[in-house]
C-alpha cells in the first residue's frame, strides 16, 4: 500500500527550484527542509513543508530525523546483459592488457554473444536483478540501453525486456536504442553495411514498435566515426527520437562538437574534451552526462572537467553507466564519491547532477528529480543525518527504505 | 530463531585446508563444493558436503544456487568515533590540502574532540550502526581500535563500547587498545609524557580490566618514532597483549622491521614496506594486514606492494581500516576490488585474505573464517553465483542474508 506522508525528515532533499536543469552556483542550492514533512496521494507529492504544519494526522512514515532524498535518476545505464565479465576480471588481476583479454574471446563481444544467446525471459530475470542493485542505491528512475545485442532482431529483444523493467521493478524507465555499442563481429570489414542495417531497419522497426525514446551512438576511434555517427543520428532524429552520444571518452574524437551539430540531447563520457566541445554543448543546449565510475572501473586517471562544464554553465549530470565490464556499479553514491574525489564536484553538485539535473536529461523534470508537490513520490530514507554522508562514505548504500510512487520497493518502512 | 542447514548453495565456498593461515598458491584453494550444503547446531557448523548427501530434513535454508561464502573477516576497524568527516570531506571536494584541513579544525583531531564530548551510550549508539554496516557487506568479525580518546577515561570508554558490540550485534569482536594514535593537542611540546602515560597508566588500567586483546600504535613521522613506539609495545607485551603497528603508511619509517623485531602478530598498512621489510616480516612470523580502501580514500597512488609479499611466501590479510577520515568504507567487498585492481590480487586470493587468513591475523583460526565442522556458522547467501562477483562489482552490497552462529543479522532468510 502507497504511503500517504513522512515526517520528521531531518534533512529534508527537496530539489524545490525553477522547472529546468540548474546551473552554475544553482547546483549548490538543494532546497533542505529541516525537520521536513510531505504528503502523497494517488503516488504523487500534494504538499511539503515542515513536519510542524502537517495537515493530516494520517503520515505513514516517521523518519525519526535522518535524510529523505528523492530517488537518484540514473541517466545511462546499460542493465540489460547476459552472463558477466568475471573471466575478464579474472585475467585483468592477472596483468592481462584490454587487447589480451580481447582476443582471448573477453570483451563486450562476449557479452554480446551471451546477450543473443539467451531467451527473452533470462534477460528480463537477469535485467530485474541489475535494476534491483539500483533500486537497493537509492535510484528511481533510469534510463536503459540496448546495445549487446547488435543484429535486428537481438535488439529489439532486448528494447522489449527493457519496456518491461517499469513494471517489474517499480523505477521509471527512459529506454534507449544502442545498436551502435559496437560493431558486430559477422560485419568485420563491411562496417558500412551494418551502418545501413541500422539506419534502413534496426531503426524504423524501433520506431514503428515504439520502443525507444532516444537513439544512442559510440562514437570513438575503431567504433562508429564521426560520419557514421551522423547518418545514424540523422536517421533517428528524422524518426523522431532524441539523440544521445557516447562522446570523447577515450579519444578526443569529436564527439561532443557532433552532439551540438546535431542538438542531440545529451553528451555523455567526456573525459577528452575540451574547451572547445564545452563552448558548443553550451551553445546548443547539449546537456553533459558525466560518468566516473567508467574512468575508475577502466584504471585510467583522466576524468571529464566537470568543473569547467559547471564554470561555462552547463547543467552537468552524473551517472554510472552501470555495465559488466567497464563501470560494474550500479551505486549512484559510489559515482558521487569519485566525482567529489576525482572531479571535484561538492556533495551537493552532485546531488543536483543526479536527481533534478538528470531528470531533465530524460525528458522527465516535470515528473521526477525533486520533492515537489506534483512530482512523483520517488523518494529515499536513509541511515544517516547529512547529504554529504551519502558521498563521503563509500563502497556500501545507506538507503533503509527506497519508495517509488508512495510503494516501498526496498527495505523496511 | 537459529538455522538448522543450508542447502543447494550453487558455489558454496568453505576455504577448508591446513588450520594455519595460507601462503603462495594456497591463497587460491577456496575448497569450493558445487550444490554445496551444511547442517549446523547450536550455532556450530557439524556437517559440510553435497546437498545431495544432506544427512537430515531439516535445511532451513535453500540457497537457490546463490553464492554461499563464511562471513568476512575484518581485521583492521576503527568503528567507534562520533560526529563524521563531511566538513573536511566537503573542503576537500573544493580544493583544501591536509594541512588546510586540520589548521581549520578538521581531521584526526575534530573527531577526537567530537569522541570525547560524546557520552558512552552515543558512542555505543553510533558503533553499532557502523557495525551494522560492516554486516550489510557481508562481514560477521571484527577487529575493533580505540583511538580517537587519547586520555585514559575516554580510552577506556571506548574499549568499553567495544565490549559491548558483540552482543549488540552479533559479530565476533577482537578489541584492540590503540592510545598510541597520535599525541593529544593538549600534550603538545610534551610528546615524552604522552607515551609515559600510555605506558604507566593507560596500558595497566585496560590490562587490569581485560577490555584489550591487542596493542596498536601509529608508528610514522610526526606521530609515533620507532624508538617511542618501541617503548609502549613492549610495555604491551609484558602485560601480555597481542601486538600490531600501523607501519609505513606514508612513509618507510621502519615499522616493519619494527613489528619484526618484537615479535608482532600483524604489521597493517606497508604501502611503502620494501623487500627489507618482506624479509624481515617473513622471517619472524608477522602477518600483514594490507588497506586499499586508505590509500584510495586518501586520493594516493602507491598501494602495498602485495604480490611481492605473496611470492614472499606471507600469509596476506586484506581489511577495510573503516574509519570517518581516510577509508570511510565499511565494504569488504570495496577492498577486494581495489586489492584485484590496484594491487593485482585474484578474487581468490582476496577471498582468502579477508577471510581465514584474517581469523589467523585475529588468533581466531579456530572459531571463524571458513566452512568447516567445529567452526562458528557465520555465513552469508549472496545474491550471486560466482565468488568473484563479488569482487567484479562495486559500489554495493551483494548479501541477500548474513548469518553469525546460524542466527540472520541482515537481509532476509
Amino acid at each position: 500500500m502507497a504511503v500517504s506522508g513522512v515526517i520528521h525528515a531531518g534533512q529534508l532533499v527537496t530539489l524545490a527550484g525553477p522547472s529546468r536543469p540548474r546551473v552554475g552556483t544553482e547546483m549548490c542550492e538543494l532546497g533542505i527542509i529541516e525537520d521536513g514533512a510531505f504528503v502523497t496521494e494517488g503516488g504523487v507529492i500534494t504538499w511539503v513543508g515542515k513536519t510542524d504544519d502537517f495537515p493530516s494526522d494520517t503520515a505513514t512514515i516517521d523518519a525519526e530525523g535522518c535524510l529523505v532524498m528523492p530517488g537518484f535518476v540514473d541517466a545511462h545505464t546499460h542493465p540489460v546483459f547476459a552472463g558477466s565479465r568475471v573471466d575478464d576480471f579474472e585475467m585483468r588481476c592477472r596483468g592481462a592488457t584490454y587487447s589480451e583479454v580481447a582476443a582471448a574471446g573477453g570483451g563486450i563481444m562476449s557479452t554480446v554473444a551471451k546477450t543473443r544467446a539467451a531467451s527473452e525471459k533470462e534477460l528480463l530475470i537477469s535485467a530485474i536483478q541489475h535494476v534491483n542493485w539500483m533500486i537497493s542505491c537509492g535510484t528511481t528512475t533510469i534510463e536503459a540501453k540496448s546495445g549487446y545485442g547488435l543484429s535486428l532482431e537481438s535488439e529489439l529483444t532486448m528494447l522489449r525486456v527493457i519496456g518491461k523493467l517499469a513494471k517489474e521493478t517499480g523505477v521509471t524507465v527512459v529506454p534507449t536504442f544502442l545498436g551502435a555499442h559496437g560493431f558486430p563481429p559477422e560485419y568485420k570489414g563491411r562496417e558500412a553495411e551494418y551502418v545501413a542495417l541500422i539506419t534502413n531497419e534496426m531503426l524504423p522497426a524501433v520506431a514503428a514498435e515504439g520502443l525507444a525514446v532516444n537513439c544512442d551512438i559510440f562514437c570513438e576511434k575503431g567504433y562508429f566515426s564521426c560520419d557514421q555517427a551522423r547518418e545514424i543520428l540523422v536517421a533517428a532524429k528524422n524518426l523522431g527520437l532524441g539523440l544521445k552520444v557516447h562522446a570523447d571518452q577515450l579519444s578526443l574524437s569529436g564527439g561532443a562538437q557532433l552532439a551540438a551539430e546535431l542538438g542531440a540531447v545529451t553528451a555523455d563520457h567526456l573525459e577528452q574534451t575540451d574547451a572547445n566541445g564545452i563552448a558548443a554543448m553550451k551553445a546548443a543546449g547539449v546537456i553533459p552526462v558525466l560518468l566516473p565510475g567508467s574512468v575508475f572501473g577502466l584504471g585510467l586517471d583522466k576524468y571529464p572537467d566537470a568543473r569547467g562544464m559547471i564554470d561555462a554553465g552547463l547543467p552537468v549530470v552524473i551517472a554510472t553507466d552501470f555495465n559488466p565490464g567497464s563501470s560494474p556499479t550500479p551505486s549512484i553514491p559510489m559515482a558521487m564519491f569519485l566525482a567529489c574525489t576525482k572531479m571535484k564536484m561538492t556533495p551537493a553538485e552532485c546531488v543536483t547532477a543526479s536527481t533534478v539535473n538528470a531528470a531533465y536529461s530524460l525528458g522527465l523534470g516535470d515528473l521526477v528529480g525533486s520533492l515537489e508537490v506534483g512530482k512523483r513520490a520517488d523518494f529515499v530514507v536513509y541511515d544517516c543525518k547529512d547529504y554529504r554522508e551519502l558521498a563521503n562514505f563509500f563502497g556500501f548504500s545507506q538507503a533503509k527504505g527506497v519508495y517509488t510512487k508512495g510503494n516501498l520497493r526496498y527495505g523496511q518502512q
